[in-house]
């Protein structure tokens, strides 16, 4: 795997219909996640000018839906990476969140933001991901997401 | 305050562009919170069809969206009350958030939800809610919210 094809495009088409970060959904936020040197994965999302919170800001559930995907495709990438093989490999390696947190640290400009993240836990079907969301060259939020593999009960039909 | 008017909409216009819940943000989820009964505030809301996560189920980002401005909402609307005045009334209430955290307990279904939420603590400029989300009967996500008094560096000018 390469920094060129996002983890998310990896995924099966069934799994990947989400509106954070779906190839397949073209009315979506199409957040795309890489992995880089380090172990570190990064994603960097431009939003549109409507996702204001006050004039000039970045409305904070968009910063969590981008934090919520790159943190399932951080996992997705550690679980295959931990499995010795390709993300895009048999079975699908697909996860969901359990619990997401953000810390807004500083208000975020409305403009491009880049989250970086690690994994800081595997264990079994858990995968614990820590986030920074970085823009103009500050770290203005941090998150948290327990992710866990998806549950057959959610699997495409 | 009656149910008949939304927390949000008692917003000055130049407080209420959020792409979550602003009333003057057309692209946005519009969000609607209200009052009721025994401090308690809830919030309905029909996400769209590509506010998918898997096919059948709901985004969790979007998810976090409505809990977040509902949170604010209901922040603003405790902090009134607290003054013993109204939403509406000047200076204007506006609350952003500090830290977001969602518990997914079990998938929500792709369809109407609501966030029913209450005040646990208010202490100076702060006031921390908790919430819960709602899907077809059952509890399928609980949020806490740390909401601050808007800071005067992202108050519109």
């Amino acid at each position: 795997m390469s920094d060129k094809k996002a983890i998310q495009e990896c995924y099966p088409a069934e799994y990947d219909v989400c509106y954070g970060c779906g190839s397949h959904n073209p009315a979506g936020l199409q957040i795309k996640s890489f992995e880089r040197e380090g172990g570190e994965t990064f994603c960097r999302f431009v939003p549109r000018s409507d996702h204001t919170a006050f004039a000039g800001f970045l409305f904070g559930g968009v910063i969590a839906s981008v934090v919520d995907c790159h943190g399932t495709a951080t996992a997705a990438a550690a679980a295959a990476r931990a499995e010795g093989r390709e993300i895009g490999s048999q079975p699908p390696l697909r996860f969901v969140t359990a619990s997401l947190k953000v810390d807004f640290i500083k208000p975020t400009p409305l403009g491009e933001i880049e989250v970086r993240a690690k994994v800081t836990e595997i264990k079994g079907r858990k995968v614990i991901v820590a986030a920074t969301v970085h823009a103009q060259g500050e770290i203005t939020c941090k998150g948290e997401i327990v992710c866990v593999k998806l549950p057959d009960s959610m699997k495409p039909k």
